[in-house]
């Protein structure tokens, strides 16, 4: 049933819903407002959202994100498969580097904005946001006969993020861990198990992604995190939705959309456009370089926003329908409301006024040279 | 959050959340318990489930099934990208001929299990089950360079369901939906536009799905069914679980899962083995035509069981693991407790007894000869 003010739903709990290995734990530390993710649950939210906000931004968080589900390539024709689903230029991908890639379909559609990991020759990781991802990487190994396997690994990412994460990481696996740079991982002892520990995730306060394999001793593992970080602050915590915003990191189903090019999401720069890698959709998206519509930040006027349902439309002064707000959240830090909007070319200039169609009526709204935390 | 018995969440509704034309007037109705399909919502209960069981298996409910979204396939070459993906024979297809085909991988595993609707000469309409089936086709549509299009349809299916369900579909119809088939469909005139209402549905009550086109007169149409159905005692449902697992009816990603073959799923019949059709998983079906595990019908002892959260392990009566159930339910019209498993060959004979190991404890169990609606 959806609440009072109808932003919420209840969901009963099946074998279709699963739960990561760090659930228990997560849950138990208080998640709620869970959603499903590459059908696994995921809270939203543990304390408020501004007390999580401020945490994040203050301290160090766990976060459950086993629902980043691991599709995994593994054979002679893996990096061949991979570069089929993205434009990014795969050569140019260090042996330890984690790669954020747009991939697209053959006409340059974006089907999901996944991490791509190389764990070891011929063997990659895809680390997915919400789409069945596997299912375009195995109708192309077959169509093309490639030899390779795709699986779903047994892996779930545990999130440590906020500005103490890196500390925390320290005393847990040694100072090894702050010669990981920025999107690049490592191998870590992990109570006798070498696992990958990559210096990334989805929030810009800084921390690691560690890929748990398997089950066992993942709730050992969380204790022990917690009891090393408990002078941190150490809390359990979720991808943080203001700070995202906030911050530009953009959601796939909610900013980019299937019918979205990565050069209408901003993401031009992880496309290679001067030679056919092997991706499927590079001969549209050649076409598609100067798109006529993009991301923005948006700054929306006034007190705290409504939660958003559905699209919000973006008028000019006019009145005429110049775009959409996908995400909008309050921004505390900044002491604003902060939005990503998909703006068409007339009206993106930073500067420009406009107005947002919230489902608690019209606010003004305008258009932002940067995200909040860049 | 979960609640106190930990089997509901709550779930914040976003845009990431879609919702069908028909959720207004069904969530009106008393819709609640959503689960997330497809990226869209779907109630899972109205008033109780014994009543909602009760009420379909009585008179009519109208459900709100766009959840079950369509892919188009448009082209010259729509209906070998169909092929490509499914071991179903379709030149054996009618045109005016529902078909529910198993999809698979290239090692057999489902990746879905659909219903194929062919909407016109090289124009066909994939009705389908909770998995992005659209990101296969799309994969195997740019890796053979075929000529046609692949896009998620404007197609929201509306079910009407239910031993009175063909009388308040003759009352709005006229007489001719009285000459549909079983599985197949023909374009009937809403309220000025043409749809294709056919003779399916996801229960064994009788009843039709119609196809409806774009979000306007949706509302409309709900109303028009509610009135002339009102002496039949028609109101808003939605798939019912005890009534479709004692019906033996399978849920993709409970009851069949991406490790499973169309043959441990007991849908062999609908494999066409004597000849490569053009299923890219045609050459590891064809050693995996006797599986060593199938999906069969168990009885489970005692009063209702307690909700599931996860598949429970089915054991021998020497305590050997045998299996697993992946759906179960109270089947208020049989008195009993009726479930689908998994079983292995060597305990898969109707009679055999075994152990479920429910969430409350162990139940004696036993396999049946055939489901109870069938």
């Amino acid at each position: 049933m959806l609440d009072t003010n109808t932003t919420i739903v209840t969901t009963p709990v099946s074998v279709r819903l699963r739960r990561s290995p760090f659930w228990p734990r997560s849950h138990a530390a208080g998640g709620h407002n869970y959603t499903s993710y590459n059908h696994t649950l995921i809270a939203a939210d543990f304390k408020s959202p501004e007390e999580d906000y401020r945490h994040l931004k203050s301290a160090v968080q766990l976060w459950d994100v086993g629902c980043e589900r691991q599709i995994e390539l593994r054979g002679p024709d893996a990096k061949r498969l991979a570069q089929a689903a993205t434009p990014r230029d795969l050569d140019k991908m260090a042996d330890d580097q984690c790669f954020y890639i747009p991939t697209v379909d053959a006409k340059g559609g974006m089907t999901n904005d996944p991490v791509l990991i190389k764990v070891d020759e011929d063997h990659y990781w895809v680390s997915i946001a919400d789409s069945d991802l596997i299912l375009f990487f195995k109708g192309v190994a077959a169509a093309m006969r490639l030899d390779v396997c795709v699986d779903e690994a047994d892996v779930w990412p545990l999130g440590i993020q906020g500005p103490k994460a890196a500390e925390l990481a320290r005393r847990v696996w040694g100072d090894d861990v702050m010669n990981i740079r920025f999107f690049r991982h490592k191998r870590m002892d992990v109570n006798g198990v070498p696992m990958l520990l990559a210096r990334s995730g989805y929030s810009t306060q800084g921390g690691f992604e560690l890929y748990f394999e398997g089950r066992v001793g993942a709730s050992a593992l969380w204790d022990q995190l917690m009891a090393m970080g408990s002078d941190l602050d150490v809390q359990a915590g979720s991808p943080c939705q203001s700070e995202r915003v906030e911050s530009g990191m953009l959601s796939y189903l909610s900013d980019i959309t299937p019918d979205m090019t990565p050069f209408e999401a901003g993401l031009g720069k992880f496309c290679e456009m001067t030679r056919d890698v092997g991706c499927l959709g590079w001969r549209a998206l050649r076409e598609g370089q100067e798109p006529m519509r993009q991301i923005r930040p948006i700054e929306i006027s006034g007190g705290p926003l409504p939660p958003m349902r559905e699209f919000w439309r973006v008028v000019s002064e006019l009145g005429e329908p110049v775009g959409r707000i996908s995400s909008a959240c309050r921004a505390w830090s900044y002491d604003c409301n902060a939005a990503i909007g998909l703006i068409g070319r007339s009206h993106w200039q930073p500067g420009t006024k406009c107005t947002v169609e919230t489902s608690d009526g019209p606010r003004s709204a305008i258009v932002r040279e940067r995200f909040w935390n860049r």
